[in-house]
């Protein structure tokens, strides 16, 4: 809806949920197609019938170099380089697969991960995809950082400029985020919107104020197991459970409805701060977690189960889960 | 070799590496049986023929009890218990495999997780779990937290004192811990050691002193692919293959071989320091990195490499992978 209502293809990073089922569903409710991290996630997708697939990570090395051409033969897939080495890859791919794999040039905006890092490193490494063959400039890619979006926009203006001066068609500028969803700023430079968590949502969305408790989808059911000590409830889910992942400060997760705080972890077990409802909760209660980060969460489990309130509806198999290569 | 020459059984954790074919080497070298965390990694391991078993979690609620039935009827399997909720569960489960399972009381003697919280405590439940039906008190064990060696011993020493003075028989006294493994202090009161971490090693124990880069023995095998800047190399491995456990100031991983360290992750990304070695690295590349915390890596991988240097010898798949119920 708000892709929509912004102009905007909405194409969903399914890393978050890794389920056949609900990237199937994102298409079919107006996605134009998926966004992927790693090849083995676009090869479940594909193989599940996906028909237009983006991987935004650099494919290196002649093993994935040739998966990769293996998918571009059957689906469109399209990819992204930031040097001319890993362009120069993509390029022996496309030749292989014998069609054009299209390249979008990323762009380092300010998460400083991957990416050019100035619009005249932009211009350089499009003219050169230009150039090469069984491959096809598309336009230009970033991941914000949570905050720098009129930093994004400035540095995707200036190279989408020199870009067209010389020529080259740019048909695709394409930015990401849940964390800055609902932010309009600098999004009218924008052609495609990645979000991957919006589907599940989080705590570390709650926290910083991006959604409510009541837009968290994704829960870790946890049982107590001790109550040692007032105060302190001991859950059978751990960090194999709930990740280590963020905010270590403010805890590794919050009990759905209290708002209890998982305040401590190890592997297996959680432990959660009872002190403000003692007596609530005893060895046997079921408490639902909402975990700070839903995306390395859904990737340790076999399978999810589908829930309305308290009703199981099925169950799902997380099909892409461990696909890091 | 360490718990031979301290006249300690060694019973080793294999939530670390999950793998059937090292449970099996860890008993063939003298091992008096395996622990386990969960009931699902029971399972495998019963399953591969490992017939000593010991579960140090609190197993609550009746589908669990009935797997754990299940186990007692056919292997050797002891649990542990801190409330008298739990141990009534058990009792219920051993009735019903028609066999009295071993149960040890968990004491917290400072790791303020699950346990009971004295020697008079202790006690308490120990009278009371000698006079349940389908369980049979085997003694006491303790999660000791790095450097709490002789809060444990004293803790231990009491609750034996009076245990004993009841005329229970109290046969087993076991602790833990890859951190304080090559520690004497307090350990005359123990009759059995579970370390999990050391069959492995990680990074936070060279960090710690305990081992040095040579010990450790799982790496993540990761590709440069990208350098966009000088000093910032781009790993395909991040949180979904490392973790994002511990020591966060000082990063994620190191480098076999130069120590340079992954300062930074996301998912699939990691980024690593390589101001000191600038030039070596370039896109494709590879770079082995030992992780901070060796376990909750191991759980990521469907399988892992069995290497002699830079030979592959073989694969094993991670048997007990995600066994967190």
């Amino acid at each position: 809806g708000r892709c929509a209502g912004l102009g905007l293809h909405n194409r969903p990073h399914v890393k978050t949920h890794k389920l056949i089922p609900l990237a199937r569903l994102q298409v079919d409710v107006g996605a134009i197609g998926i966004t992927v991290q790693k090849l083995g996630e676009a090869e479940v997708m594909a193989n599940a019938g996906l028909r237009d697939i983006l991987i935004t990570f650099n494919i290196v090395g002649n093993s994935k170099l040739g998966r990769l051409a293996e998918l571009a033969r059957r689906v469109r897939i399209s990819v992204v380089a930031d040097s001319e080495t890993v362009a120069k890859g993509i390029s022996r791919a496309g030749q292989s697969a014998g069609t054009a794999i299209g390249v979008l040039v990323e762009c380092d905006t300010g998460g400083a991960r991957c990416g050019v890092q100035s619009p005249e490193e932009a211009l350089k490494l499009a003219t050169r995809i230009d150039a090469l063959p069984g491959v096809r400039f598309l336009g230009l890619l970033t991941y914000p950082a949570k905050g720098t979006r009129s930093r994004m926009s400035a540095f995707l203006a200036g190279a989408r400029e020199l870009i067209q001066q010389q020529g080259l068609d740019l048909g695709t500028i394409s930015v990401g985020g849940t964390p800055d969803i609902l932010l309009d700023e600098g999004l009218s430079i924008a052609t495609e919107y990645r979000a991957g968590t919006y589907i599940y949502n989080d705590r570390s969305l709650v926290l910083s104020g991006v959604c409510s408790e009541s837009d968290c989808a994704l829960d870790v059911l946890a049982t107590v197991v001790s109550c040692p000590v007032k105060g302190r409830a001991i859950l059978d889910a751990g960090s194999k459970s709930l990740t280590s992942d963020g905010i270590s400060a403010r805890g590794f997760g919050m009990a759905r409805g209290s708002g209890e705080v998982v305040y401590g972890l190890s592997e297996e077990h959680g432990m959660l701060d009872i002190a403000s409802s003692d007596g609530n909760l005893k060895v046997g209660s079921r408490v639902r977690i909402i975990p700070n980060h839903a995306c390395p969460v859904s990737n340790l489990f076999e399978r999810v189960a589908i829930v309305r309130g308290e009703r199981v509806l099925g169950y799902a198999t997380v099909d892409a889960r461990g696909m890091v290569t």
